[in-house]
């Protein structure tokens, strides 16, 4: 196979990954001499702050996906293919596709973050995370056939453990997770399910620092804990999930929690090119080390952005947050330095602008930060939402969003509680110790 | 399994497919005396006459499908089940299902249709149906996939060949998709995909009878014809396609036409129960026969309404259209009868009320039949949108698509060009001729 790039007199760069970081990149080399390749394993962008609505059925999966194709339609040296990068080899100076070898004079790694489950693969099966808008499906299917299956039995402990949800991580992803679900909870489902007695139902939200959204103030982690407490929600802090067998979650300190769907959202890690990078290249968290221009460490050429780039500074000695306005101001700041090297000029260093950051976590509640000014409740969830809308890409997607959110807000309901491709709920096997075979 | 459905006083009608049919059987039970369970496969209901707009990335799934325990949230008497029909056992008045046997003393089967290959598993195997919403996000993850993957090759009859489709079936189904595809050529595809040569692409309907459209008037079926052909689609009637193996569709009066992918809408067959029913009770095209008060021949109390009903009536020798007004209409009136069952009243008979046709072919371009009036052009395509959006259910769905359209209406767009679930193209291997085994 053979990825068929249009030869050019301009040298190429290659983007890997449509994300805030890639898309950005890509934008800033409009017009320039340069021939734009991306790469990407889907076809669009995935605004990603909102999956939790997708997977809780508060927002359809098209409205926070847009086509790359799309995006870049009127930008002339933009070609993309849609594949997976399986390696670089930076002596070649070739990334290996599933379509075959891509040549570049310049990479750009750009392919954000998974779900990092530390190892465990035992959790890694049987629970789901949220990082691509087929998992988020995923879930919303399961979270609404475990509903359907309690109709299967009249074994209230069956019923009660299907009825029963665990959200582990006490970040953003983790509150607004546990925010909707208690939602659902209190204003959608009884009324889809009237012969369920929610008094079963359970929401626990497992971190395992002393407070939720460790990267906010104490004020926002107190006003988050005390919302999702009054909306139902049980806080776990200072417990770290060890194991779950499909049934039960348990934590390093004793803690046993039942439920047969546990949402893990308690960790990321960088998704590195299987092949062609060195350890001494990797930081914790599986992020790959830059400096201050996002080069990466002993390829010339080769840059890493966004979730994936571990960038040490005096300000930020353990790189900076792993957040969307990170990865667009590096991916800017990159086509910017993009465009310098294309004059000849010396590379600019990069500079981190905090935007502050914000939570929702239900219907009039939202924590929001910028430097000293702190919000909360209404006014928080309207800044939280006109800042998702304005960052959403394409004018259909606002709107269409728009009309969700209006809709729910004065129906309280949420509109797309849809199995449309049912979940295969996975089991797992201890393998078994290996016995010396006999010879 | 077990079915839990809780014990009630009232007798229990058990409505088996939650389409046009089945809701509109539940809605005019509400208040009732009676136990309404609906079973269905999915917990939504599908808008069948929008799947083709699913299919070519006009709009998201979402909008066109309606929770089916949210739509009767509020009537207290009904209960609903995700579940697979397997059966009827009419002595013990059961209906098998994948959650065990559920009792009935009112059965009403409304399980529409699917599409009908007429018995030939090569092409069901290598072609693509659309009477689903997963059948419909198949096909959009194909037809996108096709074109990601013309740049696999620099062969050019490769590339021709999966830029070639061939719809089979000129109906509305097969008109209107027809009409889609040609509008994503000449408006769409090539802003996305500016590598490429659209002279390559071929749209080709194939229809067995002498003319398109042929539930409707001469005058209508010229009109879409032109229309068609003036977009580009090259329209073959007169021809039964009898073969296709992945890369040539041929007919029965020998033409060939080369295509990557066959959209088929040439037929559609009743979804009549696996078992309980005998020969004696079904018609052409797999429709269970019925009386004009939808009782199905032989069978006390068990009622067919909608595409899987066969009514011979004196305006309709051959049964009424498979259309959505037939479903609601018998639904209707089904309810109706039901309600005169529950006062010791008489049954009512059937009436169809023809509603008149249409069909839309593109941009400004439709046809539409009322009795006397024939409509084209752009009349009759904002006569279409609005009867689509008025019976389209709920009204966040109706916002979203009207937001959908006046969208692609200014911008020549078709906003949701995602492939969320790649779709693994089939292949198919004859069966060796069966030879006798050794004994």
């Amino acid at each position: 196979m053979k990825a068929n790039l249009p030869i050019s007199d301009n040298p190429r760069v290659v983007i890997v990954g449509g994300g805030f970081g890639g898309i950005n990149v890509a934008n800033a080399l409009a017009d320039q001499p340069y021939q734009v390749v991306m790469l990407d394993r889907h076809n669009y962008h995935t605004f990603q702050p909102l999956l939790y609505q997708v997977a809780t059925g508060g927002l359809e999966p098209d409205s926070i996906a847009f086509p790359l194709r799309k995006m870049f339609g009127k930008q002339k040296n933009f070609h993309f293919r849609m594949t997976t990068v399986n390696g670089v080899d930076h002596e070649s100076k070739l990334v290996h596709t599933t379509l075959g070898p891509i040549e570049y004079d310049f990479l750009v790694l750009a392919t954000g973050s998974s779900t990092n489950f530390f190892g465990n693969e035992k959790i890694e099966k049987l629970s789901n995370g949220m990082k691509s808008v087929p998992e988020a499906l995923d879930l919303r299917s399961l979270i609404l056939q475990n509903f359907e299956q309690t109709h299967e039995t009249d074994d209230l402990s069956v019923r009660d453990l299907l009825m029963d949800f665990v959200i582990v991580g006490g970040g953003p992803t983790g509150v607004e997770t546990a925010g909707a679900l208690a939602e659902l909870k209190s204003h959608v489902l009884p009324h889809d399910y009237p012969e369920l007695d929610f008094n079963l139902m359970s929401i626990h939200l497992v971190e395992g620092g002393p407070r939720l959204l460790a990267g906010m103030s104490d004020q926002s982690s107190q006003d988050a804990l005390k919302d999702l407490e009054r909306m139902g929600v049980e806080v776990h802090l200072n417990s770290r999930v060890t194991d779950f067998d499909g049934e039960m979650v348990r934590t390093h300190d004793g803690l046993e929690l039942q439920a047969a769907t546990v949402i893990w959202a308690a960790g990321i890690k960088g998704n590195v090119p299987e092949e062609g990078l060195n350890k001494e290249q990797i930081a914790r968290g599986n992020r790959i080390k830059v400096d201050v221009y996002n080069r990466v460490q002993g390829m010339e050429n080769v840059f890493a952005i966004g979730d994936l780039a571990y960038m040490e500074t005096e300000d930020w000695p353990n790189g900076h947050p792993q957040v969307a306005p990170t990865a667009m101001q590096m991916g800017t700041q990159l086509g910017k330095n993009l465009k310098r090297i294309a004059k000849g000029a010396s590379l600019e260093k990069f500079e981190y602008f905090d935007k502050g950051s914000m939570a929702t976590i239900g219907r009039n509640k939202a924590v929001l930060e910028f430097r000293k000014l702190h919000m909360k409740g209404f006014p928080a969830w309207m800044g939280w939402m006109f800042v998702h809308i304005f960052y959403l890409i394409g004018f259909r997607n606002k709107a269409v969003v728009f009309v969700n959110w209006v809709w729910s807000y004065f129906t309280y309901d949420k509109g797309t509680r849809l199995i449309i491709r049912p979940f295969q709920r996975k089991t797992y096997h201890e393998e078994p110790e290996k016995v010396a075979e006999p010879v």
